[in-house]
């Protein structure tokens, strides 16, 4: 397949530039009879939405999404679902500067060496602000999964230097930062006022968690949950590491340490995130991912043109200084994608399967 | 696709359990004209042949493969390569105990909630050994991706808490450990040989780079090069984390140390790992990834059988006390077989693109 | 791949309902720097488009294309081409009264049971209006192929009972038929008249060729350039047979008339349709098509309703006589879209072939 | 995907040439708990397996299949399944003297033009012998459908010129035709051994009948059911059409006579063969496909060399002289291979499905 498409029975392919005249997507695969408006989608697009506070960029979009099919009465009919948004808020000058010049850390070079042209308005396709129909299909299966007594919920776990502790979902949606400890908030807020006035960028790390998944999720040996997981949220802008249960830390934990022991009370631990041999446990499962810095800063960098001439870079525009803020949406959204393909996938091969054992929690 | 096949036009899928009778691959879409043989097989797959020191299981498995199709007078067709590697040092005698155990850490649990029936013989499906295969067909990737110009070698970069710094690569063959630094491996000796008296296991870290990769590899938005390597990364056993380069040290980086500048002798650092935009930049591709310490360890833990009763399960039979030692050739596979893949689907979609613009290795 | 897409490198995905707000497609995987206008889309489009004669449904739809995303200052740039088309003739009050009924022939009663709900509105997903975007993007798969000197063309064979001779490509474009033969235009137009004044419909028979293929598309051993474009053809509303080359007349044929000789200066004839063993042959590709006859017609058929009683339906609306008079466009649309996928496919596994003899063409 | 696997969640992948080691196969997405041994599948080997008539070839294979993977105690586990026929009368000088010929309607001249390279002994990856895993993993999906209560049968239509009614289904397993009329035996006999005298080859038309398939099988609007079961049965060699229901009757058909009326006791008539819209609508499934006379024959034909040179060339080698005879279990497989894969989509997306209305067969 083509690289814009997700999934494999519920999949998900957009399409759409930053200062393009519109988004595009098309989600095919969701189970008929769903309760569908674009009010359930635009919840989750306001929580991506740029300028809702001084801490992301300034670009005014409204992001208002247009179901445009597959949706009847006011119920999905089974038969793809095409969603649009208008880009409203181009500022197409800001960019002719860079336009024979490669940004550090952009798409810009790799972009023209893959296709010898590039729309390199706003960063063109390689903008996050495709990630805005990520969060439109994320709601679908979303909602889906909700019908299922499955959730998925994000937070920033991390900003910069600052570890944030969860403490509880509910603080998550009463702050800027999806933070899950609302008493962190000051202290992020001075960061990021600080690092405005530096002119500089910062980077985060978030964690994302879907509880009430049954075990039986995930394909061997190459599709599994895990490596699907890392696939899709990899696939986000920025991110440069995914992490399932402990991570990197297991790398220095002992095998007694790190196995989660069953009793019949449930599991009573979670190292594994839960994902095991690729398959769903029934634990919560839990990933994490980390986001560098945004590439755009006003602070001078060196690079050169088409032509090879070294020239000095200042981006300017309207940027995130921590594009991991505005991620957890669009984290939540690519974990729930694969969780509904996952779904799908398993029911198709496995409608026989009767398990009687209990299926576990965690203690 | 259902879950046993990686790729899009250079496709690789296996099958096989640890104790049947075989395992099988077939590699399509490699394209004509390689030289190839058994014996190019053979060297990978030795270098991740279990029993090869005291630090590995002591299974006894000569790995010896078969080309079954797909080669005619030593050249590749263009047709699809099956691959057999029989199986004949299976003692299912050790395992018929756990038949009705769910083995903490392991996959009883959660194939048996998918599936119903298992393979319990030595995990089944779920187990390291069919890794073997992937090292197969890994081995035709790299061969002809060295065709141009492209290699792709990895090392172990931590064991347990002992983090092992890069030396040079002639180091990596010259120890069981594929350690960069000789220097390091009489403490490597050493930690395992405690760990083996203390009946645990430990995890490690292992880093791949690919060099020689031309720019332009990878597809926006979800078919990103970093988003297939992790996806084929986290796909193998035991792998809980994926980093491309700076990876998670990304989230306490500024925009200006993460930020790779360009000069027109190339770029001064790499905390891209090779990637830009989701799209190879003529970097070294860098990815490390967390393997997590292995759950067969001989000290006793508690789980569940199939009817929910407590039990205390103790994992004999022949396991590496690091799963992590033999993943090094496992890692170099998985990334020439997504660079392959990815370097025909470039090719296929591109073809035309003239680009005259130098391209930048790192200083 | 959930099942509204369609392509391997080139691929098509599609939504939208008869009675909805609008068509939506994203083309994915086309080559970069193709210059394109929503001009060369409008063109095929308006060879498809109803209402441009008495013997086509007299819905009026302009479908005029919007091409929102994937080219920039007038060419491809490699990202994915979003294309809208809004529905403004949409008269649903026509289609209320057979909401809970099953119309004989149509998907009314398929889709029923598929999906429990369904868009009873003109047919919804199933109707044959989708078609527009298959056109819309194969118009960017023939502009592409245009510039590799691939040219794919088709008329109607067979109207009914009466058959049509290919005369010229010329005449295709100058009557509603999509006749090659301008002579046989009056009988046709007679026909249809007295069909109307029958309240009956017809099938029809397409003819498609591409001529300036070169050898080698096509893969072994299922994805075969005939296989896919069986598929592709088939999956067109209506269709209910695909022919390659000499089709079903190759069941009464011997082996000494079927085969096409080869000679220094071509091949001898084209039983084979320009392909064998799956793959082009450098010939002209040549495909048959049988369209059914339209399904909805005023003469009063037995049907039941979604309770399972006995009900009488007459299909009100506006409708096509015959669904393969506008179809032609519609088949030229899939088998550009084919080939070109193959083409890409080609290129990227099978880059390095060097072969020396000549290619022929058809003596 | 890569061209040698088709399927969505049932894939089956194959590689393997006529006269190379071994046929390899891996059947992906089997549903577990299936009772499966290697004697399931010898049955339909038997049926395609060449030598056993007079009128096919006279090359001897028992084809004798391997389960390698995925069956343990006897049922199948859900992980896939590696099959492998090893060839054992392959006679390779009877080939040697076409090395740098093309024969004419051979795909000689492709596969050259393609890869460069090829496998010139008995057609190498072309040959028909890699039907023999087609007809295996059928049989696998087969018997999962006949679980289901579905069956796929098929017999052969016309030889040649000789047209074949449909008599009773016992009939076909009682001669070397696959006639469902056991009185057309003696003039079908007749007609093959006059042509294998007359050194010629010819035609055959099969048929294939799905029964007890639900309403609700395939997807709109690419992956229609009829539109994936053309893909399939074009891929089989030889094949140059493929029709569904009354197909290419449907061209002169009327509105009038071709719909299948509903009554509440069933269809009236089947010119849907079985599918509307796209999607299985409860009554048989019905398809027709068209198979040109066998391109080896001993009459000498035109052709040229590598070099373009033009030489004569005469097929010797053991040739079927009706590669249709052999073909009815190769259709019935590829047929059961897409109904199971369609079986499999359908029951992930539409789990939650429930429809009162009755399901209707046909009168």
């Amino acid at each position: 397949m083509s690289g814009n498409t997700i999934g494999t029975l519920f999949t998900v392919t957009t399409a759409g530039e930053s200062h393009g005249p519109a988004l595009v997507a098309i989600v095919d695969g969701c189970p008929p009879g769903l309760e569908l408006s674009a009010a359930d989608l635009q919840h989750d697009l306001d929580r991506r939405k740029p300028g809702t506070s001084r801490h992301t960029t300034q670009r005014q979009e409204p992001d208002e999404v247009e179901i445009l099919t597959g949706v009847f009465e006011g119920r999905t009919t089974g038969c793809p679902i095409g969603l649009l948004i208008r880009n409203t808020d181009q500022k197409s000058k800001d960019y002719s500067a860079i336009k024979d010049t490669f940004r550090p850390a952009h798409a810009d070079y790799t972009y023209h060496h893959k296709y010898g042209v590039r729309d390199y308005r706003g960063g063109g396709r390689s903008s996050a602000r495709e990630t805005a129909m990520r969060v439109a299909a994320g709601a679908i299966a979303r909602k889906y999964l909700a019908s299922q007594g499955i959730t998925v919920r994000g937070y920033m776990s991390q900003l910069g230097p600052i570890e944030i502790p969860f403490k509880n979902w509910e603080a998550v949606h009463e702050n800027a930062f999806f933070s899950a400890d609302p008493g962190k908030v000051p202290e992020l807020e001075a960061y990021m006022d600080q690092l405005r006035r530096d002119q500089n960028s910062v980077g985060a790390r978030i964690t994302v968690v879907a509880e009430g998944v049954p075990p039986g999720l995930g394909e061997p040996v190459f599709d599994r949950l895990d490596a699907e997981l890392a696939y899709a949220l990899m696939s986000i802008n920025a991110v440069k590491g995914v992490e399932i249960g402990a991570g990197f830390a297991s790398v220095a934990q002992l095998g007694t340490e790190h196995r989660d022991e069953l009793t019949p009370e449930g599991f009573t631990s979670n190292n594994a995130g839960g994902v095991l041999g690729g398959i769903s446990s029934g634990q919560p499962i839990v990933a994490h991912l980390a986001l560098k810095p945004t590439s755009s800063i006003t602070t001078p960098g060196r690079s050169i043109d088409v032509d090879g001439n070294a020239v000095e870079v200042i981006t300017k525009g309207r940027h995130d200084p921590c594009v991991g803020i505005r991620a957890t949406p669009i984290a939540e959204a690519m974990m729930a994608i694969v969780l509904l393909d996952h779904l799908l996938r398993h029911r198709g091969q496995n409608a026989d399967v009767k398990v009687g054992t209990p299926v576990l929690g965690q203690l």
